[in-house]
């Protein structure tokens, strides 16, 4: 399993969610608000701007997936469309039914 | 080590905090609110719903404890009782102290 | 490359930031506000204080430096100053080009 982190601005984060939501495999997803800079272009001091943090753990083979509809969906072209982080996740659990692993991120059995 | 990242409802985190902090280990814990949706149930979109984030970073031995202590105090049986993940830390520091490692996350020497 | 997540003093983070910012390497960093507890003191029960949480993901040889600069920065040599953890970052994207891996958390090339 991976867990994909992805910052991206307030105003595409509705467009990235309902991509993710209305998608085939459907994988859960976490959000809460941040604030960051990048790298600085140069100019004065970075300032802390609002960026919206979205937590999505899926199975290792829905990772691309899930990164082109990030990025088709957050992508405006301009500086601070935003960072996507992929890690590992060693174990997962479904409180309701104590389901582990893999099977925790996906359909649940008998949903 | 190991975080333990949980999704629990907010009316359970009490408990579980509280279940936490009076276990043995007590390790630290560290909350936040988030908003978030499971696998959709097959109704309407999923709506985003409220969240408490807990993250909790303790050495190897300890994991299977504080799941379960999770489990016990934030399960409700109903669809939406929550998620949890697990993940490897390869290292730790104790700011006042320097100390690295699993001692950083183990009761401190000269407490 | 890793992420590093440090939780830190809300009074300590802006020189922790400010710190970060000016680094040779000054790598993007999250922010956001949690609250929680390390290791009980013995005293009472625990109550959850609120803390900074920074989230920076780096090429490993500036894992160090990153750490170095947080310690130096957040520490006031009280309980409670913080703690830091390191873990393992697989991949990255930067949304605007595309860039992944280690590119994405260096300086975008065509900055
Ligand atoms: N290395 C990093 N570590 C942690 N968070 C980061 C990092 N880089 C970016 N972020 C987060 O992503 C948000 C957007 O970053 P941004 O898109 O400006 O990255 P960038 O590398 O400067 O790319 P661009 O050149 O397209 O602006 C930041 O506000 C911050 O919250
Ligand atoms: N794959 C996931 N990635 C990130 N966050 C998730 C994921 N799955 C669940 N969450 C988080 O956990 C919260 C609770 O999810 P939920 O308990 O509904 O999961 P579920 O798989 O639908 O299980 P159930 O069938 O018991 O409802 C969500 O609101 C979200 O914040
Ligand atoms: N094991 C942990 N898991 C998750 N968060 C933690 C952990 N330990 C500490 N934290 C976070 O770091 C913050 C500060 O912890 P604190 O500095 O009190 O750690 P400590 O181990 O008690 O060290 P000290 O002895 O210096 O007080 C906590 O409020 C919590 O948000
Ligand atoms: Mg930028
Ligand atoms: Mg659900
Ligand atoms: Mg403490």
């Amino acid at each position: 399993m991976k867990e994909i982190k992805a910052f991206v601005r307030p105003h595409q984060a509705d467009h990235v969610i309902d991509a993710l939501e209305s998608s085939p495999d459907s994988p859960g997803v976490t959000v809460s608000d941040v604030r960051g800079f990048g790298h600085p272009k140069g100019g004065g001091p970075a300032r802390l701007t609002e960026r919206t943090k979205l937590e999505i753990v899926v199975p290792d083979d829905q990772v691309e997936d899930v990164l082109s509809a990030i990025i088709e969906h957050a992508r405006t072209g301009r500086f601070g469309d935003g960072k996507i982080f992929v890690s590992d996740v060693a174990d997962a659990v479904r409180i309701r039914t104590g389901e582990r692993g893999a099977a925790a991120v996906r359909f649940p059995e008998e949903a």
